[in-house]
């Protein structure tokens, strides 16, 4: 079934109001097992009569957002007649709903919203709670019209999801003859590039029959979608755990601090982050999964040589010695942080943010990680992202809290 | 000129990523005076073919993201290449840039990346230092194809943003024969809301004539932009900042946190921040900024009681009579931090970020944040936040970067 989307609104295209509706849209349809196949914005007037012809023409069913207000350019209702060829008429129930909404509030009713009550001749009216504008429905073939499904929604968020709820999820279903078996499952991976995934893996997952894969990459994660009746999104979870088993993060959606905090939580750990060039941005991290005080008690950020010396004790002479981006400084940090918190497991991390300060020998981007567990000897690891200072921040970050993860499961 | 965007990527369509690159070049576009028609979403793969040929038949500019890279279903250049009449070939500089990119990185690579190098013929590769997939620029009437002006630009936000902003208005001042007497001032403001600003300023905005202006509310912040002639935008500037002197954080366009480390660089101060509630998001701010080791070195994310007592020294004492969300903790935890660090001012966070820890007497949302100068009596002041603990951390860092902004202009 061949679902668009069309946003009309001309803030939308100004960027000062996120369009937010499609993608609300798309993760209700998911649910149901449906994709939306493509989504338009357009401004307020004109330009909508000719979005709502064209994707008539292509679409079982169209859901439009907006433009059913009061005013001269909201068109929506007008534009979906003309494009159905159906006329308006004045709806007896429809005006009710708009006059009572007025009355009840106590408030004077301009003339203009009584346009609010012109609807296409034989289509449904969707009542709205929580505003004026009633929304519409048009069945497919509605008269001699088009085998478009048409449903004339709302704008505002807190007029449209309430009426959606209500309104659409079961037209749908009926429209789409859907099975039940359907399910999304989403797969967040680290340390593991978009094109190594593809080598590895698209074969084997091509050849499992109704299985739909996506790929998202971020820094430093690809999220892997797999969408499909039960049974073949089971064997493709199998199958890419048991090849990346200590890249995943979650088959669940959760975020990499989530799982950290999960991870902390069941073995009753607490954690210290001591931070130079990610600057606060790991513990930030961990501090906003909910519960994190549990498992979070100190944290450092040890920007300058000195705070690392005094707070948390890494020596003047390693620090002379080796500068504050090294092996021997990421493992003094860790374990200096472990010591002074008191915690049971501590990160470090320490590098050259950028722009400023890198040297042939330590570019801009290198950085160090340490890991310091309770009667463990400390270690750490290096690495690299040559990026722009917030890339930088969100990948390092990343890897100290993948260099925690690693650390919990394999203890 | 009729100005088209294009967003491609099946994941902006399930709804697990919010699509916001269409309000980011709305908002791109509005600062040389252009607006944008229509704005469309499709899945990777086929569908951008369709959409591609229909856009560049409407459009004078169409810019396309996403679909560069070098899986099956990145079908951007293909498609474009196709729908203007013109053959691809392999760029040999942007094979070069690909292949160089690997090589920095001493990563292996996947030859599906080569496909990264084919390029319409006689279009212009646009180059992506943040990663593999360069951009691509087809002139109007390339070769013997459309009138419309096509950008295509990768998908990832690190990416696409400073390619646009290298390689994209230039080129369409010049395809607008933009007037050079046009100009866009955005002015940031925090502390007062949106509605305020409307009654205070609309009536004295709307009588400059050739002013457009607009508005942007954001959690605890409000951006104003005006746009239009020089002499229109200039008394719009003075007409703003007198009406609120206190509460404007920059006219530039710089984020509070630059401007606080600009204010303690002037002033060759340093600053140092304790947190609790916001758990390293005021550090980390602070330290998004390059050049923040000049102003910035320590941060103490004090999440437990323990760690505001035995990191930064708040008494025991304190902490039990009036719990750690108190204007007297906020206070000591200002002064302790101050004294740890040395530094000349440090600013403190202590509250209730929730879901959880709320009480009747400290609801959710309570914060308490200080301020200690050195040589002064510390003080305290009190905010309260009922959102979501994003929202929440967000604000409660705003406010705390807002109190150091306020106190350095007035020493």
């Amino acid at each position: 079934m061949h679902i668009e989307i069309l946003n009309t609104g001309t803030e939308l295209l100004l960027g000062t109001t996120q369009n937010t509706h499609g993608a609300w849209i798309g993760q209700e349809l998911i649910k149901l097992g449906l994709r939306v196949q493509r989504q338009t914005t357009v401004p307020d007037g004109e330009p909508v009569r000719e979005a709502i012809k064209e994707s008539i023409e292509r679409a079982d069913v169209l859901i439009v957002t907006g433009g059913l207000g009061p005013t001269s350019d909201d068109l929506t209702r007008e534009a979906t007649a003309e494009a159905m060829g159906i006329d308006l008429i004045e709806d007896e129930h429809a005006l009710r709903v708009v006059v009572e909404f007025f009355k009840n509030l106590d408030k004077y009713m301009a003339d203009s919203n009584l346009k609010q009550a012109m609807i296409p001749c034989g289509a449904e009216v969707l009542p709205n709670p929580n505003g004026t504008a009633p929304g519409v429905y048009l069945p497919p073939r509605l008269g001699k019209g088009s085998p478009c499904a048409v449903f004339l929604l709302p704008g505002p968020p807190r007029e449209l999801y309430p009426m959606y709820h209500a309104e659409v999820p079961h037209r749908l279903k009926a429209l789409a003859e859907l099975s039940d078996d359907h399910e999304m499952v989403e797969m967040k991976f680290t340390g593991i590039g978009e094109s190594d995934f593809h080598e590895a893996l698209d074969s084997p997952l091509n050849a499992i029959a109704g299985l739909e894969v996506g790929y998202c990459a971020r820094p430093s994660e690809v999220d892997l979608r797999l969408i499909g009746p039960h049974a073949a999104v089971e064997s493709a979870r199998t199958l890419v755990t048991n090849t990346y088993p200590d890249k995943l993060i979650s088959d669940d959606g959760s975020l990499l601090e989530k799982v950290v905090v999960d991870l902390l939580a069941a073995k009753k750990w607490n954690l210290a982050t001591v931070e130079s060039c990610t600057g606060g941005a790991v513990a930030s991290r961990i501090t906003d999964v909910a519960g994190a005080s549990e498992v979070f008690t100190h944290g450092f950020v040890t920007y300058a040589n000195e705070a690392k010396r005094d707070v948390i004790g890494v020596s003047e002479d390693l620090l002379n010695t080796h500068g504050a981006v090294s092996e021997q400084v990421a493992r003094a940090m860790a374990q200096g942080a472990l010591e002074t918190s008191g915690a049971d497991i501590a990160v470090s991390v320490t590098g050259i943010a950028g722009p400023g300060g890198g040297s042939e020998e330590k570019p801009v981007g290198s950085v160090w990680l340490g890991i310091a567990v309770k009667g463990e000897t400390p270690y750490a690891l290096k690495s690299f992202y040559p990026k722009d200072r917030a890339a930088f921040k969100l990948m390092a970050s990343q890897r100290a809290l993948d260099l925690v993860r690693r650390e919990l499961r394999s203890e």
